[in-house]
């Protein structure tokens, strides 16, 4: 499975892939997930919001075991963030058919659209909409970078977006959802295990900071009489990454954008973006209002004036205490672990009881080309998921 | 004249000019400018470099006096940086026929082509070209931002490409060449004088930062993990300030670009401009390197590989000190100054006796919708550059 996947979206001068919701790219990818049901004999389904998904057995007996994860990116992405759950979803189900296991429940899998928000700046859009998280009329007007709202992107790709929003029938149908991922730290490596299963998703949230100084030639305005908001931002990344650390928390600004960014001139608007998790909504809180008062404090000294703005807030998700101990303990003590990053799974989290399998990422890098997981513990995640799925929906 | 300048190329979201080379902005400026010439009953050229001329008398009796500017702008940019010179230039003419004075040398009004660079980032191209200072293949493959190359853009204005180069008989007629631009500071301000005498062009450069960490997952990658390009980046920043302050010199980031540049990624790679100038060249590379070393040091203990390019560089120009102290003192004793802006006039003073003329700027704000010369200063400019004329063409 992997070999057809491999080329798709792969941009050459980075060796990332560049996978975006609703391009030609996320349709070869969403294709690809059709022909792996029907090469199963798996009924395959699309729903409302674009979500994939392949069924063995009739979902409409309900109760039904669902694993899966999604096939997009973010931009320069690695080949296994997303799509390993999805291939080990498919390769789960093909362990099972070897082992002649007979399901009392229905198995699915489900490949969730958009989950990156590399495109329209919503990450996990698809689970988000079926679970009510998200309003479907917000949802349509988002715009790329290149102003095409998400309901003209939709369209193109043969969806209808006045269909978007809600699917209680559908999620009611599903009795447990697990979702393996690969790690995105290096926890597992530290302990030296393939497989982890999931704890808790931390609090995390986005914030922009808006510095606004006054634009000026860089040639001729003395250092004394400038409002140079590039130097506040300066000052707040700095405090950004020492405050975090003495918090034990984290603290990211990864995104920047300068006006009118010209190498002679003076910026007269800085906007950044940061990327902020703690173990809980408090320490969150209590970090990001310490970093903004510092960039507060310094913008008087430059004479930049300040704005902070919470874009996105994502209360923590603990996933179902019950499924998670039954998982460890079937994988025979697999560590429990905590993570920074939202998943789909913590969208459903809210509807479903929810679980997630870690597989073991040697470097910790993600997001990156040079995202990795050793074959040997790919084919470890599979067979543990077999395991989860055989436990769980066969008797 | 200024009421059919002012709409041209004015962004209305910002209220400043986006005249770029060879757009249909600049196309409208330069019919505006070949209008003023026809208006007058002068002589109206364009040279290979596709810069304008307009002429009282005729050029090839030699010995000419020229003054003049550029109509071009930075992103955003005021309404008197270039225009005010090229209005005052024909308003002068005006002046001198309004007191009958009888021109014993050709007089002519320059509009020299893409002075800022804003579009294909080399500044003063026309009048660089013409001096023999700039490769007119280079030229001709330079590309905007749009990957669009400036033959190309030259053709679909009406210009030959293939002709563009050094422009040596056309300098050869040219005794002198005065520049009056707006100050892009505030020391006429500071001195209550509305008319300033340039005495020199500081040199000046710009220098690319590279920066390259790894890219991680914002959420998930350990602070003590990650090789984090944009903590060294601000830590330069704030270098370059304190240690351009030191020097009584001026350092400015004002340009930044990040990879991927998105919010949940530490970036892989921040690229950054610096602009740095000084007294002398000694002392702007002496100041460069100290930048370079701050930001290599700082790399280090970020795991953060730094590499540093010297993109452009223009020595010091000192204008023609004869005709300085004449025109000074012709203006009844008028301040003599330095700037930190490069002009036409410093590439032309490599081929001609040059001399500028600043008028005051209350704000010293400079490439930006801000700038702004009072209508008294700006009609005191006019008289000054009117009084030089008829000093030295007419008697």
């Amino acid at each position: 499975m992997w070999e057809e996947l491999r080329p798709v979206g792969r941009e050459a001068s980075t060796g990332g892939y560049r996978r975006y919701a609703w391009t030609a790219a996320d349709g070869e990818l969403r294709a690809w997930f059709r022909a792996q049901a029907a090469r199963r004999g798996l009924r395959y389904e699309v729903d409302r919001n674009g979500n994939q998904w392949a069924w063995a057995g009739d979902p409409a007996a309900g109760d039904a075991v669902v694993t899966g994860s999604h096939l997009d990116s973010v931009p320069d992405g690695g080949a296994f963030d997303g799509p390993l759950g999805v291939v080990s979803a498919f390769a789960a189900l093909d362990v099972l058919r070897e082992r002649g296991a007979v399901a009392a429940r229905p198995v699915g899998v489900a490949g969730f659209a958009d989950e990156e928000g590399a495109r329209f700046g919503v990450a996990c859009l698809g689970s988000r909409l079926s679970c009510g998280l998200f309003d479907p009329d917000l949802a349509r007007g988002l715009r790329d970078a290149d102003g095409v709202p998400l309901h003209r992107a939709m369209e193109r790709a043969g969806l209808d977006p006045d269909a978007i929003g809600p699917d209680p029938e559908r999620l009611a149908g599903i009795g447990a959802f697990v979702e393996l991922h690969v790690e995105q730290g290096r926890a597992l490596a530290g302990l030296g295990r393939p497989v982890g299963v999931g704890s808790v998703i931390r609090p995390h949230g986005r914030w922009r900071f808006d510095f606004r100084g006054r634009a000026d030639h860089a040639g001729t305005t003395r250092i004394e009489d400038r409002r140079d908001p590039m130097l506040t931002y300066a000052h707040t990344v700095l405090a950004a990454r020492k405050r975090a650390r003495l918090a034990g928390a984290l603290a990211t600004f990864g995104k920047v954008d300068t006006e009118p960014n010209a190498v002679n001139a003076v910026p007269a608007r800085v906007t950044a973006w940061l990327d902020c998790r703690a173990d809980d909504p408090d320490a969150l809180d209590a970090l990001v209002a310490e970093i903004g008062r510092s960039a507060a404090e310094r913008g008087e000294r430059d004479g930049v004036s300040f704005a902070l703005t919470r874009e996105s807030h994502t209360p923590g998700v603990a996933f179902a205490p019950g499924l998670r101990d039954d998982i460890a303990a079937r994988l025979g003590g697999a560590p429990v672990l905590p993570t920074g990053a939202g998943h789909d799974a913590g969208i459903l989290a809210s509807a479903v009881p929810t679980a997630m399998l870690y597989v073991r990422n040697p470097t910790g890098v993600s997001h990156a080309p040079d995202e990795h997981a050793d074959e040997a513990d790919c084919l470890a995640g599979v067979t543990a998921l077999a395991d989860v799925l055989e436990g769980m929906a066969c008797r």
